[in-house]
């Protein structure tokens, strides 16, 4: 079967991805009988590129980290609709586009506008972006189903840890109740430093240098990620039409050292955790965990989603190990879901 | 579509099932067009009986309690071949055989004769028994897949809780490396009252006062409970090819209060793990694990699964509350994956 993809943004999950899929190449032909080619890249700062005989994703990840344009890989295109028109217009078996641009926090756009353009145009869609989720999801939940094609977003919450894939592949006929969590990394990592005595800015810092946190971290420090993760499992689970505005939101400061280490004093751990249920207004909130707490031994960059349910009370997945590879993973393991939906 | 179920077994596990069935049957009808209806059933001890207009498996619960036989709800059978005879030869759309013997730690059997006779009359088999995966799993996995039949067993091991769909359906392309896990509820269970102080004997007594030890305990706390898992575990994941017999074993007994009292004085946890790797043979091991290991944290009757895998790093995935409506939740959940299976 073949596959077409049209990468939309191509920073550093699009480049982990395409790497990814390079070293999976012959195994996805032998076991999947899927020949992938990527037939269209658009990047914000680098131009827009199509190619339908396939384009050398790793030539172009090493071109764009050189500071190179992308135009010598194939024909430039104007821009992410003109991809994603040349891409869809491609007669392969599979067009799927793999939207990775990074998440706008304001209103989800413009990933939205891109996932709605590749859907109207018959293409299935991936991403690893929270925005469209947690912004909109019944619309392109809606329009997917519509159209008779996916919309899957595993990345969006614990990387390629199997959340939505968990619930909708392996619990049929339970009901989600509950969920509470610790699913944004860099706040659990900067908290577990901070319990050891680091203060917040030198903890920061470090996380900073160390590539765990962003140049600007506010997303994460104010709760944003986590509240816009919140919004999608709301969303998905609850039938909820919260937008990560709606989300009651904490998030961790310079004040938050102290409290962490009276936390530990009191024979507890302070933990960013995330929680909804069905009705309730989702939140991100700074709690004293007991230790005997599952969420509170979660250290450095764990992270883990306890789910209520009706049939089988409460279960927890986790992941240990969090990062660019596993982001990658879900969107490659999105993309298989889809041709699996295909073969069907 | 209409699926017809022999029930072989009919003791706690059997009967949780059939009430779960019964609890679902509109909504089965409604959201999943299956007319379930159990068209045999075989017990031990009180008698085997076919019915192809469909038995009422709640009345049938009720009788077996009150100490009746079931000869009133149908034509009488001789044995399990006999109902499993009947059940394949009804004509509806699945036929699914539900084994829910208890496991023969000795050689799996009856019930690897059970799953073979039902997949060799063209029956499905879902099963919460760990004697067919742990002793005979390569057979029959290779006898489902030459005629085309599914053989599931999520039940076996961590009750409800999705452990092989997981893998199955939510993890493609991922290759396991290792695992280990607590799975054995009622030794962590006395783990836990041991290291708050309790003796061995009262603990245990008051466990099986309780229900959640059997009566005759040696399965568990002798670790051949867990030992079957493992080598479930093993012979899924890594295509071992090991018994509960290949096992490296331990148990706790009177002579484990002072070990788990010393644990907590070390400021850790004494746990029974279960633990493989691929090429590796399988244990199950007393281990002192430090507070921050994820699977110290586990009290009670709470179970948890660590895979090691290629891409994702590590992945936990564990239960809060584990029991026999868990169990009964396994079966319907497989029963499901086979109407899925079978619709495409």
């Amino acid at each position: 079967m073949r596959v077409d993809l049209a990468l939309i943004g191509f920073g550093h999950v699009g480049q982990a991805f395409v790497r990814l899929l390079d070293s999976r190449r012959d195994r996805l032909l032998r076991d999947w009988k899927l020949d992938c080619r990527i037939t269209g890249i658009a990047t914000r700062s680098r131009g827009a590129v199509v190619n339908h005989a396939g384009i050398d994703g790793v030539a172009a990840s090493l071109m764009v980290e050189a500071g190179g344009a992308l135009h010598d890989l194939g024909e430039p295109a104007t821009d992410v609709v003109a991809v994603v028109d040349r891409v869809s217009a491609g007669g392969s078996d599979v067009r799927i586009v793999v939207e990775t641009t990074t998440l706008n926090i304001a209103d989800g756009q413009p990933a939205i506008g891109h996932v709605r353009a590749a859907l109207e145009r018959g293409c299935h869609v991936v991403t690893a972006n929270k925005g469209p989720a947690a912004f909109a999801y019944h619309e392109l939940a809606a329009l997917a189903a519509a159209r008779r094609r996916a919309f899957l977003f595993e990345g969006a919450v614990m990387d390629g840890i199997p959340i939505f894939s968990l619930v909708r592949e392996t619990l049929p006929a339970v009901e989600i109740a509950a969920f509470r969590g610790v699913i944004n990394s860099t706040t659990n990592h900067i908290l577990t430093a901070l319990e050891e005595g680091e203060a917040f800015a030198p903890a920061l810092a470090r996380m900073q240098a160390d590539g765990i946190a962003e140049a600007d971290p506010s997303l994460d420090v104010d709760g944003w990620d986590a509240a816009a993760k919140a919004a999608v499992l709301a969303n998905v689970f609850f039938d909820a039409r919260v937008t990560p505005h709606d989300v009651v939101r904490a998030g961790i400061d310079a004040d938050t050292a102290a409290r962490a280490r009276q936390a530990v004093a009191n024979g507890c751990r302070l933990r960013l955790i995330a929680s909804g249920a069905r009705g309730e207004r989702p939140s991100v909130r700074l709690v004293e965990l007991p230790h005997d707490d599952i969420l509170a031994g979660l250290r450095g960059t764990a992270n883990a989603l306890i789910v209520e349910t009706d049939l089988l009370g409460r279960i927890a997945i986790g992941q240990m190990d969090g990062g660019l590879i596993q982001t990658a993973y879900a969107l490659l393991g999105d993309m298989l879901a889809v041709t699996k939906l295909v073969r069907r």
